[in-house]
C-alpha cells in the first residue's frame, strides 16, 4: 500500500493553528507561541515524531487535568549562575524556554549558567533549547528525563527514559554543531515505524520480557505497553561487550541531572499512577546550561576552528560504499531550509487529527 | 602459558617511587606528587591501563623533550566562572589538578565553574578529576581529547580520539556515581589484550583499511600504527543502525570542548609530526567543570534521592542469566577497597619496567 504524501503547510500558518488550539484551552498567548514554535521547529527540522503530531498529547493532557494550562510557575532557588524552576505542572515548553533563557542571561553575566526544572511535562525536542544559546554564540546544553522505556545493563525491566542529551556550539561559515540524541540505541518511535512496515528489529535495539535480545517488534512494543518486562536497549546494546553500560551510564547521568538535581522524579517514578493504575501528572525534570565561548577565547578564533574541524571530518576518506560524512545537526539544517521553502511536511493522518482537534476545541482549521 | 601473578605493592610505596622518578627528571615535588596520585589511583581502581604502567610514557616523554618538566604554566583568561589555562607543554596531570581545583573554587563562590586547558599532555584517568568535586559534594566533569584512533561514522580513517567523558555525583550511604567512559566502543588497550590472547574482535569494535567492520585484531592494530586506514568504532558501532553516529557525536563534542574551546589541537592535529614524521609535542586539551548541588536543593535531599535511585536500579529484576546490576563507579570503588587492603596490583612486566626506569634515572627501587 502506497502511503499518502505529506501535506505541505506554510510554517506561519501551522504555528498560528497550534497557538489557536492552545489558547482555546486557556494556555496564555506567550506560552502557546513558545509551544507552537517548539513543535513546528521539530517538523521543520525533519523530526516529525516530536512535531505537531504531538499536539494531540498536549490537548488531551490539558483536558484530562494532567497538564495545567496556567500553572503557578516559580523560581524556587537562585544563585549567580544557577536556578531551580518549578513548572507547576504546566506544559514543558514554556517553562523550558524561560529556564534556558535564564541560563543564557546568567552565562552572559558570569560566564556560565545552569537552570533545572522540576514538576514539568514533555518538552519536545531537546535541541530546541540548546540551540537558543546559538543566538548569543554561546554553547547550549539541554537534557530531559522521560517515562521508563530503557533497561539498565543486566536488567530485565525498563527503568530509565530515552533521556536525550543535546549540546549546540556555534561555527563560522558552517552550520552550528547540534548534537541531539536519545541515550538509547533508538527511540520508541523507531520501533513503531518498524511495526507499521512489518519489519523485524535489528538485534541491538530491544530486549524481550526475559531481558534477552529480540527482533520481535510487536512483542517489544506490547511488552512496553503492558509493563511486561524488556524494553529499549541503551546505546551500545545488550550487556557490556559493545558498550551498553556506557549508554546506560549516559541515561543515568541525564536522570541525575534532570531528576535528582532539581528534585523531580527519576527512574520508574517519572509518570506515577494512582492505586487503580490511572495516570497522575508527570513529575519529570529538565537541565539547561549555557557557557560563553568568548570567556575562553575570541569568538572568531573558535568559529574558525569549528569550521576547520568540520572540514577535516567531511573531507576525510570515506568508508567503502559511502560518499558523505555528516556533522551533527547538518541533516536537520538542510531539511529546515528545504521545508522553509516548500512548506512544513505534515503526515495525512496528522492532518486528520489536527482537523479533529480544531473541531473538539472549537477553533478554525485553515491548513488545507 | 600461565601469566605470572601481579605483585602487590603498598600504595604509599608505589606513589613514593613515582615521585622519586619524576623529581629525578626535574619535575617539581608538587607536580610529581599529583602525577603519582593520578597513576596509582588508576591502579587502585583497577584501571591498570592508565596506572603506573604509563610511567614509562612520561619518563620517555620528558627525556625526549616532548613533555616539559618545569613548564611555564599560565592562566590566559579568566572570568568569575571560567578560566583558560595554558599547560606550557608540561605533564597533563598537575595542570589538570590545578584546573579542576580552580573550577571547584569558582563553583563554590558562584554556583558553577569551568576551566579548559590547552597545550597539555595525556592526563591519565578522566575520572580522577571529576571525583575531586566529590570532596566538596559538588558534581564534577572531566573530559580530554586524545590522539586519533576513532573513525567518524561513514569515514574510513581514524580522525578522533577515544575522547573520554567523566561525570561524578555524590550520593549518601551509597558510592558516588562516577561515569568514566571512552566515547569509542572500547579503548585501544582492549584490542591489545585480545591480541595477546590471540582472540578475534567482536564485530562492532573496529574497522579495517576499507572502513569495513572486521574481527582481525592484529590487522586493526597494525593499520592504526601505520595510519593505513580503519580504526576503533565510536560507541554504537559502524554506520547509523545501532547508533554509531551518537558515539561519533559524543567524541566530536569532547573534541569541541577540549580542543576547539581552549584553542588546543583537535581531530587529527592532536599529536603533530614534523616533515620527517618525527613526533612533535602534543597539543591536546582538557575541559573541567564543577556544579554546586546545594545551589539547586539541600545536599541531604539530593543524597537521599541518589541512594534511592541506585537502590531502584540495583533491586530491579535481572535479565535471564544475570544476578547483578551495577551503578557506574561501583566496581572501581570495590576494587579500590580491596587493593587498599591487599596492596596495589602491578603486572610483573610493569615491575620489570619500573626497575629499568629506576636504573635509568638513578633512583632507588624498593617495590620488592
Amino acid at each position: 500500500m502506497q502511503a499518502r504524501e505529506d501535506v505541505r503547510v506554510e510554517r506561519g500558518l501551522l504555528e498560528d493553528f497550534c497557538v489557536r488550539v492552545l489558547t482555546a484551552l486557556n494556555v496564555p498567548e506567550e506560552d502557546a507561541s513558545i509551544t507552537a514554535d517548539v513543535l513546528v521547529t521539530a517538523d521543520l527540522r525533519g523530526i516529525s515524531s516530536h512535531g505537531v503530531a504531538r499536539l494531540r498529547r498536549y490537548v488531551n493532557g490539558i483536558r484530562d487535568g494532567m497538564m495545567i494550562p496556567v500553572p503557578e510557575e516559580e523560581v524556587v532557588r537562585e544563585t549567580d549562575t544557577t536556578a531551580l524552576f518549578d513548572a507547576g505542572g504546566g506544559l514543558g515548553q514554556p517553562v523550558s524556554h524561560r529556564a534556558m533563557t535564564t541560563a543564557i542571561a546568567k552565562a552572559a553575566e558570569f560566564g556560565s549558567g545552569f537552570v533545572t526544572v522540576r514538576n514539568s511535562n514533555h518538552y519536545g525536542i531537546a535541541g530546541y533549547y540548546a540551540m537558543l544559546a546559538l543566538e548569543e554564540d554561546f554553547i547550549g546544553i539541554s537534557m530531559t528525563n522521560a517515562s521508563e522505556l530503557v533497561v539498565p545493563t543486566f536488567g530485565r525491566d525498563a527503568m530509565l527514559g530515552t533521556n536525550p542529551i543535546s549540546v549546540a556550539a556555534p561555527a563560522g561559515s558552517q552550520y552550528p554543531f547540534v548534537l541531539d540524541m536519545a541515550t538509547s540505541t533508538v527511540p520508541r518511535g523507531k520501533l513503531e515505524v518498524y511495526q507499521r512496515q512489518e519489519k523485524d528489529l535489528p538485534r541491538g535495539w530491544a530486549t524481550d520480557e526475559k531481558g534477552e535480545i529480540t527482533d520481535d517488534t510487536s512483542r517489544v512494543l506490547s511488552n512496553l505497553q503492558q509493563r511486561a518486562g524488556g524494553g529499549l536497549l541503551p546505546l551500545g546494546g545488550v550487556g557490556e561487550l559493545l558498550g551498553g553500560h556506557k549508554g546506560y551510564g549516559l541515561a543515568l547521568l541525564v536522570d541525575i541531572l534532570c531528576g535528582v538535581l532539581p528534585g523531580a522524579a527519576y527512574a520508574n517514578r517519572t509518570y506515577p499512577k494512582d492505586e487503580e493504575g490511572n495516570p497522575l501528572p508527570s513529575e519529570i525534570g529538565h537541565f539547561f546550561g549555557a557557557i560563553r565561548v568568548d570567556a575562553f577565547r575570541p569568538l572568531r578564533d573558535f568559529q574558525g576552528d569549528m569550521d576547520d574541524l568540520q572540514a577535516r571530518l567531511k573531507e576525510t576518506a570515506k568508508a567503502e560504499g559511502q560518499d558523505r560524512i555528516y556533522i551533527h545537526g547538518e541533516k536537520e539544517f538542510e531539511q529546515a531550509e528545504r521545508n522553509q521553502a516548500l512548506g512544513v511536511p505534515v503526515n495525512p493522518k496528522v492532518v486528520q487529527d489536527l482537523q479533529a482537534i480544531a473541531q473538539e476545541v472549537g477553533v478554525r482549521y485553515d491548513l488545507g
